[in-house]
Order: structure tokens, then sequence, then C-alpha cells
């Protein structure tokens, strides 16, 4: 069933069923980050920090290209309900957001120009309603971006070793309509869930679909996809204002 | 590109790009679980055990409904180079795993008719050669069926809450071709990885696409569903005759 | 030795020996707290935030009286070489100081009128360039007294159970010179580092004294405390000025 | 008081009292590892697995001998009762269990000979129904011995550094009657419970005896001793059939 | 190969082969325990100290029985070599230690008639020379003896449910000959090492006997045993001394 | 309120409210440990022991210079009511005085005239009445005097490394009155609780005072200061006698 078929639900901001929040993203507000973006996707607000360090991980073995590598938390009172900080142990659903940002800026970034050095993208959610793991890809992009800038104009590295942008964006299906960028609220009625990482060259990075409740066919995929696109081409789009990259 | 215009790739168990390996569900080889499955996928071997056990996470809260949840661990020797077991913090790509196949169980599963029993459905893999989390799915499905079977002789509960079966299969882009269901050479070189968990009523319930090396477009997408979906279709097939299922 | 007697060293802000960094208290700033506030003294910025949760510890035992407690954490970006989250061990740092604030909070809230609450205090260091403790606690009662104020409002405590205000500041000896209100350059060279924590009343709830790299006397103690009361008073009136509350 | 006067007790398999269970011990059958084994006491069955690693444990110093050491688990399913995995800090019971099996091989093990490689033995149990050590002290014989062969057959060792072959087997006295190797509704009412094993020169390399009901005297532990023995010989003697190593 | 046939080696105290080092016992000694007992065997010192709590252990279940169990450790400057603190995970050996002195104790312990209590003692070990577990054991009887007496007089407990007191000793073989109680220089060059608990009616507790360097055969079980028996008589008679125990 | 105007409370060992408990230091007790000292604060027992190992901390980067830190821990058994062992976690409380008297032990040591060295003083809590904080410093000296002694007797290093004496003393106000040296009933109903740490050369390392009931003003904390110094000049005293050390 198409969301033309179904009454249009009342969404946050007064937006459409094919619109997103209000998107802002604010680079360079963390001092002591090589590169920090805020990424706000309407009352969902992220602090994302690069940091680049000497060396990579031992487990990289004798390679001598560098590596990024995210991690990804929530402050206990982001959430309604305090959600306690994971000092006894990770929880799955932090570790799999952490290793959704990192696998998606490692494929925008060419690691062997990039050379001996380790950045890690912290992810902070701030503020949680729906949407925190696409805010943090999105704006995980723009802080590691500032960050090989800086490392470039200090010398660190000789050029920016990215191929492109990277941003994520959220789909779903909630009570038979199909919504791009779902809030809290409507995340948690989703009969299905979906993810898409896009780059800059109009491709796939990462698709994630979920039926949560429901089950899902070829179809509505499809047309979910098709959402999604549209919002990771205005999030590329906001990238690009706030850093002027240019593809 | 498709698959066609490239020179047909040598495969494990000499089989095609759009062929599985040999797959063999064994259920009920495991004296003290509640319902047991051994799931092979050519070499890779998992063994899939369900407990029934009274009662549901607190976390449930007041809810009467049930609760199924699943476990992945390796054996340290189940890979070419030992794996550490998980003692001192757990592994991010094992607690996706485990959380994937929890979803997918549920996804077919009747929590409210369940009643308040928590399954547990731990998967070890014995031996690693691809498609672990594939192999579990498909035979995690299998040793639910027969807890609950079991369940339901003992009068513990009064019918099998399943609303159908799940199982699932792997694809790929390896240099260029895309294939079903990687072994573990093709999957180390995988450009693009991704999973398709189907249910027995020929539709979607989780699909996981990822860019490894490269990104991917809707076309390709596409043809990698198709291939999926034929994988699907035979491990569901596997599954009613191993148990005697109808759906 | 006085600081007359010293060349007057340069400071963050132009500021002289005696004067504190610019202090902005910002109340209100996370909507799914109960109570917050962002506190910053110059470069330093904490995000605090109280939840108030039904229940107290079970140590408490049969006590009816309420529970007021603290978190701090660092933002592993907030200081200029990347800190490790603490998920493999707490630092006796972070313990140290959110006992020190939890301390504060409770010796001017009237436990046995808050009732079968627990209030939880996360300070979380956005931004740390020296006084993260002072921050927290100042901000910390912010956060505290928009909580109860709420919950007051919301019917789930009949008043708010404070008896006064508190605040703390830092004093050092640097390089011979005293000074209030310690950046980080100034922290990390101090002969004598102490904290006060003072109370609405005029009197003191905690001081801590300690001779990292120099002992100190009676008399430098003394003058020391004479100019952290400075601090205490400018800040419990900037405390007053954000949240309207009266002695 | 002997055997003799009392009832001959059912036993599983209709085994007399100083019968062991059928015992089938099944090398070779994990493609990943060095060496494999899965050994099955009746219904207990416990896969063995040896991997041969460069280098030794640290705390070794700098001896040029090499090391043996064993790890042991039981999947969750293995019990009646589910048993929750050991991530949240290691049983005692498991502790005590790999380090006998490891002091048990470095009995036949000559260190010096084997040179600067770690083995590790990993004794996972499939199936629990008692005797899970002595399955795990006999069938890692078999993984380390095929482990060794393997090693001098790729040139990684110049000859098989083993002095003999070690094999372990519990006596017990279940109801005033003494018993060869308990199973698990045996153990689990034994008066007293004992472990012994056994070299292949008719030598002792371990003995464990344990009142955990009752005390025993010094008449009683020999004839328990005698009955181990004749068990011990009769799985070195399955040891050399399915290994082919001559002593 | 029997003592007699070696040089009579020289041993700490000037002993001889079959002499064990000058034992203290001294009850009484901690202020807030229960119980409480120094036990030095020479150079090793333990101090065991028994707390009795209300309560039992959950996986205890419906049982109305007590439980006795102990809790092992070193202080760190207790060895030659600092001896870090099991803060990041428990040692084996600490773990197999503390479950002997449990199981002695609970040898002797009626825990029908000490009723829903837990009684926990403590064994740390201030000086080690070799000998701890057999300290810990013979003291830990001392402490809980001690502790059951009070508990008696302060009327929590009936009677005092021991049937019997508990000691332990060591035996080994060092460079062939046949000692009884090895301290830390003979017992890290044993080719075997034993570890004999006895209790006051003549019988075996529990006995676990190692060859840690070389195997050894039953008749030098037999002697080593004759060893232990004359030690744990020595032992139980001087705990009766300190404790005025009678049997 | 000055203690003249209240009356004189009855304090354990009939003591003067400005009086210390019967202090002794007993140095030597250890024979494993470089140094060592049993400190007596009344009944609060503290074994102190230090350790030198070569090498420093990683963190101390290339500095050339040694490192003194200290542990500490309370035995179970130490207090009325057990306190369990630390495995799981530690607690901030034992963090916080681990790191007050590594603090302490510093400002009297001359790291750079250590060398390489690192010397770890643990704080081993045998018996706890209060002022297990201050007993502890006051032996860690005593036991690090002795350990560098022993070291420079050695020739691990050319002469004692230390500019002076540390020792700790704790003040409080009970029940309005002003008191040195707190037993345990004491600190558990203290309204004010200060800690002192002073060197030899009469001047202040560290001081915390803490308004756990009631708050505190500047001249309550100069005549607890003024108790305080006596009792530090006391302990002073105490050390040189038990050390022969002289300032």
């Amino acid at each position: 069933m198409s969301q033309e078929s179904a009454a249009q639900p009342e969404r946050s901001f007064g937006r459409s069923v094919a619109e997103m929040r209000p998107v802002k993203l604010t680079p360079g507000i963390m001092k002591n980050a090589d590169g920090s973006c805020l990424a706000e996707f309407g009352d969902t607000r992220v602090l994302c920090a690069a940091t680049i360090a000497d060396g990579v991980p031992k487990w990289r073995g004798a390679s001598k290209d560098g590596w990024v590598t995210a991690e990804y938390a929530m402050l206990p009172a982001s959430t309604n309900r305090r959600t306690p900080r994971e000092y006894k142990g990770r929880k799955g659903r932090s570790m799999e957001i952490e290793r959704l940002v990192g696998r998606s800026l490692r494929a925008v970034c060419d690691l062997r120009h990039l050379g001996e050095f380790t950045v890690t993208v912290d992810c902070d959610v701030i503020q949680a309603d729906g949407g925190t793991r696409t805010a943090s890809v999105t704006g995980a992009w723009v802080a590691l971006y500032e960050a090989l800038v800086a490392a470039r104009e200090k010398g660190r590295i000789k050029r920016v070793p990215l191929t492109g942008q990277v941003a994520a964006i959220s789909m779903g299906v909630v009570r038979g309509v199909e919504l791009l960028d779902l809030d809290y609220p409507e995340d948690s009625h989703a009969d299905v869930d979906m993810n898409l990482v896009g780059s800059s060259d109009g491709r796939i990075v990462e698709v994630q679909g979920t039926g949560e409740r429901a089950t899902f066919d070829r179809e509505q995929l499809g047309r979910l996809l098709d959402l999604g696109q549209k919002g990771i081409d205005q999030l590329l789009q906001i990238q690009r204002e706030v850093t002027g990259f240019e593809a």
C-alpha cells in the first residue's frame, strides 16, 4: 500500500510524509577536537568530534594504511527515561551504530592516502528524538572533513584523502504510511524501519531494512529507497554548504 | 555490470554464481536442549539450540507476552586463526549477529500466544567458512520450531505460536561478479556484501547491504535481491522437509 | 608570599589574579531531562542534567528519605588529547569528582522532604579547560533546582526541598602567585591547587587543598580561601539571576 | 564397604559397576583446527581442538621452551538447565578444569623440544552427562597429538615432542557402591567423587578425590584407584587405535 | 624411590623430611569478625576471618539449609615479587583454593542445623612461603568454630553445627625425596605436589596429587599419604588446644 | 561554637577531645616486602607494604623520573558488616584514598633522584575503626622510607630521595564538639569531617574538609586545623622514633 491511500499523519514540524525535519550542521564547535560538528535533525542533537592520532591499531598488522573508526554513546539524560552509562558492558545497539558510522566514513576515505594515522570520530548524543544514527553519520563526515583539512594545514597529511561525501537518513512505514526521517514517536511505532547511507556519487554505501512488526516486499523497498535518496541529496547539499567541500 | 559479462569464477563445490553450497539441516541432535539443529552451509557448521525458560526479561515490564532472543558465539577453533573467547568484553560483530537472529525469529513468532516464556536460541559456530549468520538464522528457526512443538506436547503451551518460517542467505559482489551464498574466501574479497532474511510468505524480514570496498546502485541491489530470493525459497523448502512444518 | 610581590601574569580573558573567567549558566537546554544547565566557565563547558526517578537505592535500607547523586564524565574530545571512555574501569579522578558533586548538592537538600525519589545529576564535560569540577557543582545546582521546580509543578513533590544554594570555585598558586579560577594551562602548572564549595549562607561545604608541587602554610590557605569566597559570592548571584531562586 | 556387599545398581548402557560407558574418540573433525577430536563418553560429548601459535606467553620470561595450555567451556544448551556463558566473570569450576587439562597434557609433553610455540587446546562441551573433565583430558591428548603430527609434517617442528599418552577417568561412591565413570545422575548423588589422570607408563599424573557428602578412608581410596586404573588402560588403548600412536 | 636412599636435604627450621614447620594458630585476633584466626605455618601467615550473615545464596533455592563458603586472596606484598590484585579478573588458582576451603569446611558442618545463615570465611594471605592453601583450611576451621560459638552465645543458633574438625597439609617429592609441609623453595622445585585434607575421625576429606614435573605410582602415593596423615593429626591437636574443642 | 561550651564526651581510650588514640607504628613486619609497617591508631590497623619495581608507568612518557603510587583495600572482615571485595568494580572511596596516599608520599619524595623505579605502597586495612586513610598515609611513609633505605643498601639507588616526612590525621565536629582523631562511632556521627596531611617542615600537604551534615565557617576551620597540627607533630615524632629518620 502506498502512502497516497492513507490519511496524511500529523508530523512534527508540520512536514509532509516525504519531508525531513529541519537539519542543521554546525562545524567547528569544539575547541579541543581536530574537527567537530553539531548535527541537528529536528530535536535530535549529536555532537560529532574527530581526533587524529599517530599510529594505527595493532590488528591492522604491517599495513601502512590509515584507519578511521567511530564511537557512539548517548548522554544519560538525552532520552526521556534516563539511559545508564555502559560501564558494566557495552550495549549491542551502540556497538552496531558505531560500526555503521565507521564503515560509512571508510567508504569515502582513501585509507592508503591517509597514511599511518587513526581518526576516531566520537558521536555523542546530546538529545535523542529518533534518527541518532543517521545524524551521527551525517555529522561525522563533516567532523572528519574538518579534521582532515586542519591536518593538511598543519602539514600532518599532504592532501585530504576523501573520495566524496557520505550522509544517512531513515525511512519507515508507520501505520501503513511510508515516511522519511522518522522522529522518536514515529520510530517507536514503525512496522518497517530502514536506514540508507548514500555517497555523493549517487550510490548506496549501506542499506539496512528491518520488518520490526511487519515484513515488506520489493515494491515497498523500492518506494522507501526513492524517499531516502531524496533525503540523502538534501543532506549532501547541506554538508557542502557548511564545509565548502566540492565533489 | 551484471554477472553475465564476467568470466565465471571457480567456486567451492563446483557451483555456479547463483547456486548455494550444499545445505543440510539436522534437527534433534542435542539431548538436553528443548530443540536443536545443526545447520551446515557447505563447510560452515552452526549448532543451534533452543531453550524455553519460565518468565520474561524484567525490561519487558508488565507485558504478558513471551520473548524470543538469541546468542551467537564462535568456538575458538572454528576459524583458521584461533578466535579468542569474549570474556573481556563482547565483540560488536557477535552482538550484531545475535540481535539479527533474535529479530528474525520474532518476525514469525506470535509473542502474545507464546505466553510468559523466554526462548533463547544459542547459535554456536563449530566451523566457520562464511555465512555463519545466515546459517544461524536458518538453523535457529528449526531449533525454535522443534522446541515449541516439544513444549506443546508437554502441555507447556497450547499451540505452536509461529506465523511462518524464516531463513537467511548472503549475496555479494566479488571482482565484479554477483554471487549467491559466499564462502569465506569470497566474503573476504567482496566489494559488496548483503544479507537477506525472508519469510515463508515471500516477503522480506530484513535486508542489510554494505559496500565494503565499493558502493552499489539500485539496479545491482535489485539483481542481488533476486539472487537472494531464490536461495531463501530453497532454504524454506529444506526447513519444511526436515521438520514437516506446513505453512 | 602574597600576590602583590610578583609580576602580574597574563591570564586568559585579560583578567586579574582575583577574577573569574566569564561565567554563563544556561538552564533548560535539554528537552528530555527534568532539569538541565549548560555551565560555562570561560572555555570550560559542562552539560548538567537532573533526572528524578521513583525509589531510592537499596543500600539506603528502610529509610524514607530521598537521595541525590551525581555522575561525571568527559566526552573523549573534550580534552586536547583524546580521553578514552571509561568502559574498562572507572578512573579514580572521575569517581572523586562525582562524589564531590553529590555531597555538595546533598548539603543544601533536605532529603527527608524530598521523599522516596532519587535525583541523578549527570555532569558531562563537553569542553575541558580547567575547573570542570567547579563548573559541575555550580551548574548541577541549577539543574537540580529546575528539576525540583518541575516536579513540584507536576505534583510529584509538594515543595522544593532545598535549604539554599551551593557553588564551587578553584584557587591555586602558580609560580608563586595566588589565582582565582584556574584555567587548564594554569592548573597544569599549579604548585597548590584548591577547591572551595560554598553555600548561600556564607559557609563552607567543602574545602580541598593539595600541594601538588609544593606545600603551603596556614596564611596562604587563608588568603586562598578569601579569594575563593569572592568567587563563590559571584557564582551564587549568577545562579539566582538565571533561576529566580530566592534564598 | 566394598561394592560386592551392595545390591547392584541400574546403570546407563546396562553396564556393571566397574564398566565405563561406550567411549568414542573421533579425530580430525574440525577443518580449521591444527588438530581435533570429538570425545564421547556415553552421552557426554566434548569437542577438543588444538591450535598451535607462534610465541609463548610473556610471563614465561626468557625461557625458550614451548607452552601447552587449555580452555574449557560448556555450550549453554549442553546441560539440562541452560548454563549462562561466562561473559561477566569466569566460574571457578571452569578454570579448575582447564587448569587440570593443561597440567595433564604438559605432563607428557617435552616443552623444551616443542620450541617457542604455544598450543592451546579448547575443550567445548557440546553435551554434558557427567565426566566432562575426563572426556576433555582424554580427547585433548588426541587433538594435541594430531596437531603436533601436522606441525611436524609442515616442518614447523622437527619431531612430535610427546613422551607418552595421558587419559582420565572418574570414580565415585554412590549409595555405598563404588563405581567407575559416573554419569550425571550418579555424579549428582555421589558421596565421594574422584578423578584419576594416568599416563601410558602406568603411573599417576593427577589424582583428585573429594568427599562431597562423606569422607573416605585409605582402603576405599585404594579400591577406587584400582577401578580407575582399569578405565585408564582402556582409554589409552582407544587413543592408540584412533591415532596409531606407538608408546 | 623412597626418601631413605637420598641425602637428607637442608630444610627450613632445621626440620627432618617428615616434620612440619612450627605451626601457630591464634584465634580471636580480629575485633570486627564473628570469628578469626591467624594461621602461621613457618613464615606463611594467613588471616582467616568468619562472618555470619542472614540468609543463603539465591541459587540454593528453597532449601532451608545454611551455607558455608570461603574467599581466598593474597596481599600484593605477601610474595617476593608483588602480586597484582585480581580486579580485572579472578585467577584460576585463587578460585581453586577458595573452592577447596569451602568444600573442606562443609565436610564437617551440618548445614541443616546451621539454619538459614551464610558463613563466609575470608582467607587473606599476609605472607606467602608455601602451603597457603593448607594454612587456610586449618585456620579457617578455627575461625569458623569461633564464629559459631559466638553465634550460639548470642542466641542466633542453638548449637554449634560441627560434626568434627578439618585440617590440611601438603606433601611432595623434591629431588627424589618425600617431604611433609613444603615451603616455597621446596614447592617450586617439587616433582610431585600433594595436598591432604583430613577430618578428626581419621578419614580423608580431600586428596589432590599432581605430578608437576614427574608422575608417581601407587606406592609413592601411599607413602606420601602416610606422611600427610601424621601432619593432619598434629594440626588437629593444635586446633583442639587453641579452641578447647572436644571431638 | 567552640568545644569549651559543650559537655566533654566520653571518648575511646579515655582521651580528651584534643587527644589522639594510642598510635603504634611497627616497621619491618613483612618478610617479602621491600619495606613495611603496621600502623595502629587505636583499634584501626593498616598493613602498609612498599615494593620497588624496575621501570615506570607508560603514561609517564619519556620522563626519567621515578614514580610513587599507592593502593588501598579493606579486608572483608575488617569492618563490622562484611565489606565485599572490589572484584566487580572499584569503589570511589577506595580510589580516592589511594590517590590521596600517593599524592602525600610524592609531596616528600624527589622523583628525579628516585630514578626509573616505581614504588607501590599497598595499604591493606586489617581492622577498621575510623581513620584508615590517615593511618595509611602515616604508615605508608614508614614503609616507603624502609624500602628506600633497603634499596640504597642493595645499591639499587644511591641515596634515599626523601625531602622529609609526611603524616596525616583526622579532625571533626561531633554533636557540636571539635575532636581530634575520630574513631568509627564518632566519624559516623560527624557533622564536619576533616583530614590534614602535614609535612615535617610544618607545612600543609593536603587538607580536605567536608560538611557531611552541617556546613562550617572559617573560624571553625581554623580551630580544627590547630587541633590537627598537634596530631601531625606527634605522628612525625613517632615516625622518627621507629625509623631513626633525621629531618
